[in-house]
């Protein structure tokens, strides 16, 4: 048996070579072996169900939960969704080669960029089994190369979604080893792709904040990352109260387990002592816990079990019915609270006074900055990129949702007529 | 005296609290600032220099040679020049705060891009004490704090610059601690900034391979670099003859020590045997070394002193008066060839048929791609950025010239008017 170096260089050179082939392929020939993908995934569903129930009887042979479980489980409708994410990524416009304008320059040279694939994505991953396909939708319609390594509990569900994936490929007259799957559950291959420099361009880890840190650490490789989502909605003392409440409610309880979720609502002093008693008993009879800084407590009133907040709280990304509260002197305390315990991934003002808005939408450093809005909606389908690789915490190359745009870059592109330098 | 990690940290935290102010002030704030330091480093040139004459008298007991001891040496006109360079960054558009355009959702928000400073930059260099003012100016221009690290043959000089620019700042009324410097011999002080994640957001090594490659694998920061300028000219069967002798010879001749000087040559084989005696007696002329392969040898005729090129020449940035030639048998021969041996900075075609010139700007993956220009115009004077940090061979963030748009990076910004999600 080879080792596992070797193995992963291999996979990482035959994914170099479909990359540049892939790179210049039309827009309809990848949308051809997405509507392939699609269609073979739904009349492959057998083959795939028997291939999942391997995993599910690993699951519960090793004692996994039952939420992880379902997690797992591949039922006909799943497919079906798979199959109809790939359609929607069909359906969006093709990003490779548009030219953004070209100027002259003094000397005649006309000079502009052209948006390029980045060539080979490596993404490592945990998640549920459709991460497969979705992650390797996104990449073929960008026109890179995709290198999959999902988790070994997915092991046989992931490999026979890839299997598919690359004979959509093959069928539609494009080079099959433009997806590739590391099939080994052998630990060490993580590490050997996060030093395959030469020909993988970019990493994008998908889970834990474990796998982040690791990925982080060892990568010689870029990474796009999704690191935290510790999100802040501020209600100002200009905040309409009922539109406060609405998006403190909507921003932490629509889905408590999401990295858009609000963690800390920062409520400005000259409205404490109105607002805090009313959000509080919503949240409450919700069944969300609060954690709350001294004028909290004080200020929410003897009936509401307010539980006083560590330091560590303002730090915790708690991606459950928790919610810290800290009532603050004025806008500059709620931006340097902002600043210091933000993982600058969505930040949320809820005010009337257009000075107040412009400031916070100026002055705060996070991916996604929000005024009188719910802090869930930092999503790329809510922003209309049509889908969404994740949300990067990182500010170089792309900050927020990663759609499409955000898995090319741009080269210059010079057109002379003979021009020499002086 | 405190050890190298922990004063580097104390630098590195001081920077991030002065890039919260910096990234807020106005563009005219910045552009006085810099319109005071141009003026104190011209009032203390006297100063300056006495501070380098302590370089030059280590340089020369070192046994520096005569060329390393000239760069390091800062001359009235050299220190004028710094002067003019942040006068010229001063008169730039500033980048910060431009927002792209708006667009509302189908549910009334409306979202679009803010562009911002990436935060705190550590730079690393080798090079001339002028990178000091020249990197620090585009630094603060985008509203980021700046660390400079600079060589220990340079540091008096470099350490009497910065303070210089610290006073500046001072005097303009923005954070002095916005441009640092780490004022010692000690070689861990490297070390130590490559792992101060929490507070620097890019490193941008400026200098040599064997520092590139240094910072590439010890940093846990995302880095802005650039690698190797292995640049190619292709002489395609249909490009005009006077031309393609004029674009080779000065992508060639025209400076030969930098990165956008053309490496390798490659020719049609159409026109090898026309084209090779011409500029290689050309070249020759001028004394240019040429290694051909076989082809190049044979087609060149026996009067050119033509050097059998071994497999390494084509992976050789020489940085003098050296080319490589190799002639290939077709447009699909001559992208194989660069796909294989390019360090992805310039590559350009020389053609006359439209169709060639269009395959080749799509298909070559390097930051710049030309037709019908010398492969010197890769820079960010010549582009029109005004300026240039230095010229990334990255595929993420920025390729190519790095200019002040390259120091910044977009935020996505959201309108709303109380917008829940359902």
């Amino acid at each position: 048996m080879r080792d596992v170096t070797t193995l992963v260089k291999e996979i990482a050179l035959e994914a170099r070579q479909a990359a540049y082939s892939l790179a210049c392929v039309t827009g309809e020939q990848k949308n051809r072996a997405l509507e392939i993908m699609a269609n073979r995934l739904v009349s492959q569903t057998n083959a795939l169900q028997t291939e999942n129930q391997i995993d599910l009887d690993a699951a519960e042979k090793n004692g996994l939960s039952e939420a992880m479980i379902d997690r797992l489980r591949l039922t006909e409708a799943r497919i079906e969704g798979m199959a109809e994410g790939l359609r929607q990524v069909a359906a969006l416009p093709d990003p490779v080669g548009e030219i953004t304008e070209i100027k002259p320059r003094p000397n005649g040279l006309q000079i502009g960029r052209m948006r390029v694939p980045l060539g080979v994505i490596g993404i490592i991953y945990e998640s549920r089994p459709n991460v497969t396909a979705d992650a390797a939708a996104l990449c073929i319609k960008s026109g890179n190369a995709v290198i999959l390594r999902g988790g070994s509990e997915a092991r046989y569900s992931n490999r026979a979604i890839a299997a598919i994936l690359s004979q959509g490929l093959e069928e539609a007259g494009l080079p099959r080893e433009a997806v590739q799957f590391i099939d080994t559950t052998d630990r060490a291959a993580v590490g050997a792709l996060l030093k395959c420099n030469a020909e993988v361009d970019v990493i994008i880890p998908r889970g834990g904040k474990g796998l982040i840190q690791r990925v982080m650490e060892d990568s010689t490789i870029p990474v796009i990352k999704h690191l935290d989502g510790i999100c802040h909605t501020y209600i100002d003392r200009y905040a309409d109260p009922q539109m406060a409440e609405d998006l403190a409610f909507n921003g932490k309880m629509h889905r408590t387990g999401v990295c858009n979720a609000t963690e800390t609502l920062l409520v400005h002093e000259a409205v404490a002592a109105q607002f805090l008693p009313w959000i509080g008993r919503r949240l409450t009879e919700a069944g969300c816990e609060i954690r709350g800084c001294e004028k909290t407590v004080e200020l929410s009133g003897p009936d509401l079990p307010i539980i006083p907040a560590t330091p560590e709280d303002w730090d915790t990304e708690y991606l459950e019915a928790i919610l810290s509260i800290r009532v603050v002197e004025s806008l500059d305390a709620a931006l340097a609270h902002i600043e210091e315990h933000s993982s600058r991934h969505t930040e949320v003002i809820v005010t009337d006074i257009h000075s107040r808005a412009m400031r916070f939408l100026r002055e705060v450093d996070s991916s996604s900055v929000m005024v009188n809005a719910s802090s869930r909606f930092s999503d790329g389908f809510e922003y209309g990129l049509g889908a969404e690789m994740g949300i990067s915490t990182d500010k170089l190359h792309v900050r927020g949702p990663v759609g499409l745009e955000g898995l090319t870059s741009l080269k210059y592109i010079v057109l002379g007529k003979g021009q020499v330098r002086l």
